[in-house]
């Protein structure tokens, strides 16, 4: 890995878009995870964007059409929520909506083949730990998913290990990708971008990840490429994260505290 | 809109509510949405009301008479709970259970024709925002529902336009038919009662409206009308809402503080 | 019932447990309901043990292997989830790994014969209210349940008055059993353990039960016995509750304290 960019690079339009967001409101729509979904509409809500968890396939392509962007979440996937998360990735193709996918404990079969039709519909960004990143660029490789390396929503490596795995999937699959971990890294295949992470007590509450990759599909909608997207949802958590993890005195007071934060932030430094 | 009553004709019976409730612990049957489930259970409980979840179609009409009320929310409705709350009203209307309807976003069209079944049997009362409201209307009129009103779960309309709408839905479907937002309205179709909306913050707390009706539920077991439910319910939210939301540096400390003012009111002011 | 020991005979390996989960770090598989999945993935993080959801029966069976424990919760059941706890508990069985059992409701007649079922494949514990202890002790006797005796999630009993049928579920099923409430009694069908309740606010406060139940599962993992597990994991929400209870305004700051209490705990009284 080479000298990655550092956040100092943030420019201007970067740094105004949480105040973008928030005075442009866009709809999010959320499939999504039953441990997250509470937390997830939270942050969007703080942030000012409107969250919607329209989550029935019977609804999903009635709804992408109406919203900005579409999240694609696949923790505690089942078989209906698959079909949903099919139906609306094709939808967004066909409606020329952004979607972003959060590929949770992408290493158990089922939801390996779902993450594979998926793809075949491009997202615009892709965040996840490192392993979750080493397990979905084997996919698209083409390679076998080393199921030792798969740990429920733990990463069993550090972030930096999977940087070039990251660059390796945003090349071939033409699509902006982030690790995330005690380090950020943001590449598009070509630039690398490295975002510190926010505070330690965020691995002590359950969602952060998952909620961040709504506030990246909400990124989505008003920045100027998805590269920039993840880079700005990655900086609010981590600035957010670093501010409330300083004044809470534990994981449970850092939730409340965290969105207190983020409802009140309009320019990133 | 003529003249409305305004909360200062709250009479005697309706200020104690809060109190009633506490002393006779109603055990109020939820079939609500995977986001606002577990702010929904907190709420009932800080008011000394008891929540159940069952949602399975195998166990709701078994449920359904054990319980004191029923309340059935739309948000994310996928066909099985689509079943579950259908037999649950069905049900309810067979022992003379009272049921309460949260029409969330009814405007995509799985849901409309579930709520159009739903209204057969007929609801104690129904609350919701005004763009809701003004779909819902339109479902009982026959009127095609206008897609461009509908945006997640934020309304497009503010609460005084959908007086009128309320109002007839009310008259039509004979139930109690509140609107809420910055302002509330509650009606029979001949009365028509404002209370004050509760803080600002609200609106950036996800599950507030859920929640609720889920309350509203639990006031239709003890007041002497639906109407005085509505009534009761918004005017709890509306109270602790404003001492909540005065004192909460943000979103997220509000949902804290909120249930802590809950736990502590048996009179209304 | 003659003198049951009390949490003063609670020996050194006992008190080290808390530090021993977050040393350890034991991924416990939860299935569970939709109310509760998220504060029990928090009180999980908050002790350093990690959560997993899993819950597709598509893909319990290769999940199960790679979890330390499994958590089998019966609210919010359905369908789709009870074929997938039957799944993951036999597959439990296949390979040796301790499973929990949390029987909610089990008074409906659905729970009940899904609770059957999972019975054949011996949990290494059960914790219930009384009411769920009286009723599970039923189902294993083959006597009916009484239907009045349930009441959604609360107890229509008190503990004590089920402790002789956890003694004898104990007995003939072979499961460490523990009864909670205001005081809460553990039982190998033997010894009786008495454990103080933690704080009157916890039953206000959604989710306790279920979370508790998480925690006895990461607990049997490093514990020396089930019976063990049952202990510390009561008499860490005792200690904990009664602490963030002593601290906590009302139930809403509860779970906040609650949380950042379980952070730091390392060694029981």
């Amino acid at each position: 890995m080479d000298h990655p960019l550092t956040s100092r690079e943030f420019n201007e339009n970067l740094k105004q878009l949480p105040g973008v967001v928030r005075r442009r409101r866009p709809l999010v729509h959320c499939i999504t995870n039953q441990v997250a979904a509470n937390f997830t509409a939270n942050v969007l809500l703080a942030l000012g964007a409107s969250p919607a968890m329209v989550r029935a396939p019977e609804e999903v392509e009635e709804f992408v059409p109406r919203a900005d962007a579409l999240l694609s979440n696949l923790g505690t996937l089942d078989a209906v929520q698959a079909l949903a998360v099919e139906r609306a990735v094709a939808a967004a193709g066909r409606v020329g909506k952004p979607w972003v996918l959060d590929p949770i404990t992408a290493g158990l079969s089922f939801r390996l083949e779902c993450v594979r039709r998926l793809m075949t519909h491009r997202p615009a960004a892709i965040r996840g730990n490192a392993s979750e990143i080493l397990a979905l660029a084997a996919v698209i490789d083409e390679r076998p998913v080393d199921p030792a390396a798969l740990r429920g929503v733990d990463s069993t490596e550090r972030p930096e290990h999977a940087v070039d795995a990251a660059k390796a999937l945003a090349r071939q699959a033409g699509v902006a990708t982030a690790v995330s971990g005690a380090v950020n890294y943001v590449t598009d295949g070509e630039r690398l971008l490295e975002i510190p992470g926010g505070h330690p007590v965020m691995e002590q509450v359950s969602g952060v990840g998952c909620a961040l990759n709504a506030v990246i599909a909400a990124c989505v909608t008003v920045a100027d490429s998805p590269f920039d997207a993840l880079a700005a949802g990655l900086k609010i958590f981590s600035v957010a994260g670093a501010a409330a993890g300083k004044t809470a005195p534990g994981p449970g007071s850092f939730s409340a505290l965290f969105l207190d934060y983020l409802s009140t932030l309009d320019t990133l430094p």
